[in-house]
């Protein structure tokens, strides 16, 4: 694994799932594995999960975590090339990236789409940019099409509670106040894929996700249908994808509530958190036995970690066999 | 002790300084205690000194320290339980709570007074929600209605300087321009009752503190009475109880000044700073020889130094001693 | 080596060069020498560079590094003394340095100009009370007036790619859309003189710098005829000096791009950034295999950790030898 950015630069899902039980059965066996290295956590937007979880992982790794906040701490960045930066932005992500891989062993990045330009966003040019400017291996956490390190988290997950090899999972649309992007959305369908679970996509139409990420995966507008004889319901909200960026709707009648789990066979409940509360799953069913949303959040350090530590070795093949 | 979020979460004061005495000394004494440990720093407020002095306790003890800031490195939360979340709240703190508790081992919360709504301020809504929903121990770094690691530093500091067993001490409200929590004053009362000090509260009528936390105290109207063969001063503005939040007054008058100081006995001036220079105290007491204020400071860190190490011991007791 | 705001703080410049040598060759070599020691960085203003170099610099020695964003974290701080501090600064400096100074035992300050008293900037009053007030070594990250640690960055990167002994250096004023401080260019000129380096200053008319660092440096107005046989070229932004604080001019002309480059000695470019592209340099020459901006930012870290590694050694000689 040379970066990570999406479940594409995983080689081998089943052993780095292998190396994430080890992990999260002893978070301190490789406590000295990254002596020395430092790994930069810069956040373009807000978090506390991904912000809270990655400095322990690293922590645990005995890597000296150093955040910071672009925009804050810091300035404004360009991402275009040619352009005479005679505006507000006061450096190019093209310095920014070389200078901080120049103090860091791996870089991780957080940056969220803006719902501005869908293409341009798509094509996730800050996390892009990192990759060929920093000359480090990059870490996205969280970037504007995908979230990996919490799709590799859901699974981890998953795998802890599942009753069957191939569940079913049923990711179901969720109202939400604002305009949500489709980042955590569009990983969890890739990797739910990847470890071929059987899953289902349920959502208003006009929800459409980007068909590059769902393709081959069934879409029920129907959501109680779709609910049917479900083992895992993960409610999520995003955005429109083809009139990107909008609210189409905040109808309630999608919020996940126990009526509707009723027609589950007894699933379990993921989110990525936050969420809206009565929103996008009521009270009564976050709050029930069935929910999994903490131990979720809690293997957010054990999925970072794994990553990392793939990260740190030198040539390594992803069973974490060293090869030096 | 579980939590620390007031005196009446200390079960034996005295084998507490004691402890406390050790620490000063020796702040390395127990460096290895919290390895593995992570402590979570949460402001929902701005701080210096607390910032500073609980990173520095944790660092000393072995701790991992990660600070965030609420509403800035993160979003706003709710607190109400049972809403429809589709304002500008993006977490409700039971998820937050609860996370944060997975990812640390002990947490400090800093939430201010608003001067909102005082019966719901003096509850202490957040501190007692991430008691409620974290499963980890919680330490007050200041809360809307006390400041407990601040008194006890103030403790420390009388301990080291005091010149009889049981030492007269006069807490003098004092003039601010903004209001200010009662937070700090309703704690030093409690202290100073709880170490058997000889204390008296002087301040203008309207001022008076919350009566849970002053009863059997005596308050004198008149500053200069009060100040009458006094060993320690501690000036400090709040702003009133009874017209919760309201400024009553910026009489200067209030202002403990050198002229002021010659009615004591040669007494020691406290302050929990940051201090309004010549209007809470004259540049002329804050500079002179009898001020403690920096000392004061500095035993912020051995007080929340010995704070996290009772919360780290496993079934201890005040003492320190463990039993394993 | 007591403080470190200048060139005139360093004792011995070549034993200085010596000992960063060493450093960048082995950045671990003295990698518990601070164990136990904390520095504070304090941030008035924004940071990418300093901030992480110098935590970087802070943990290669085994120091514990305290981030602080003043007006941000914390509050505004007051530098006047005998002001009635009514107003909406909340502490004064001679507290916040004194208990900072508790806290830590080196700060680091950042404190740019704020071009509004050109006179009482000059005296970097917010450095000078913490050196005043703190009790412990203090470091200039970047004042209103000098920036020693980009500097001595500098000069390390200078001496590691010089091919005479004495090169040809050329500060260039470079046009910017906003007012930028001396700070950079100031401590470039002095340390090129305590080098002994051959420094030529180019810019238009009004923009001489104070005249108390650029003494007996030769200023030549026509750029092109400066650029003649130079071994080094630091194009560099900063406002007028005598119309302090004032952009006389945005005029491109004095952008250095290629064609002016071809006038040199095969010249090495050098900026401190961030670099606003195209404007103070173009793409061609900041990409091209002259460009040395970014092994001169990773300098940075070997600057702030020798400086660092002096300050921690009691009665030192800039050379390094302990005298216990």
């Amino acid at each position: 694994m040379k970066h990570f950015t999406s479940i594409q630069d995983v080689d081998n899902l089943s052993s780095l799932l292998e190396e994430a039980k080890q992990l999260k059965h002893n978070p301190f066996l490789y406590e000295t594995f990254g002596k020395h290295a430092t790994i930069g956590l810069i956040f373009f937007n807000p978090s506390l999960r991904t912000r809270l979880s990655s400095q322990k992982a690293a922590r645990n790794l005995g890597m000296e975590p150093i955040v910071m906040n672009i925009n804050e701490d810091s300035w404004k960045i360009e991402t275009e090339y040619g352009v005479i930066m005679d505006g507000d932005k006061s450096e190019h992500i093209k310095e920014a990236a070389g200078v901080i891989g120049r103090y860091c062993d791996i870089i991780g990045i957080r940056s969220f789409a803006r719902f501005e330009d869908r293409e341009k966003e798509y094509k996730e040019p800050i996390i892009q940019n990192f990759i060929k400017y920093s000359g480090v291996p990059v870490i996205s956490l969280e970037g504007a099409t995908a979230h990996p390190l919490q799709a590799f988290a859901d699974l981890i997950t998953m795998e802890m509670y599942k009753q069957t090899e191939k569940p079913k999972v049923v990711l179901s649309w969720a109202p939400h106040p604002k305009p949500l992007p489709q980042a955590v959305s569009n990983s969890f369908v890739r990797w739910m894929k990847a470890a071929g679970y059987d899953l289902v996509i349920t959502h208003p139409e006009g929800y459409e996700l980007c068909e590059e990420f769902t393709e081959g995966i069934p879409i029920e507008y129907d959501q109680k249908a779709a609910f049917k004889d479900a083992d895992f319901i993960y409610p999520k909200s995003w955005a429109s994808y083809s009139q990107y960026g909008k609210v189409l709707t905040q109808n309630r009648s999608w919020t996940v509530d126990a009526e509707k789990m009723e027609l589950t066979n007894n699933a379990k409940l993921l989110h990525c958190l936050p969420v809206r509360r009565n929103m996008v799953v009521s009270d009564e069913v976050l709050d029930g036995p069935n929910s999994l949303v903490l131990e979720e959040a809690e293997n957010r350090v054990v999925s970072a970690q794994t990553v990392m530590k793939q990260l740190l070795t030198p040539n390594q093949t992803d069973s974490g066999e060293l090869i030096v």
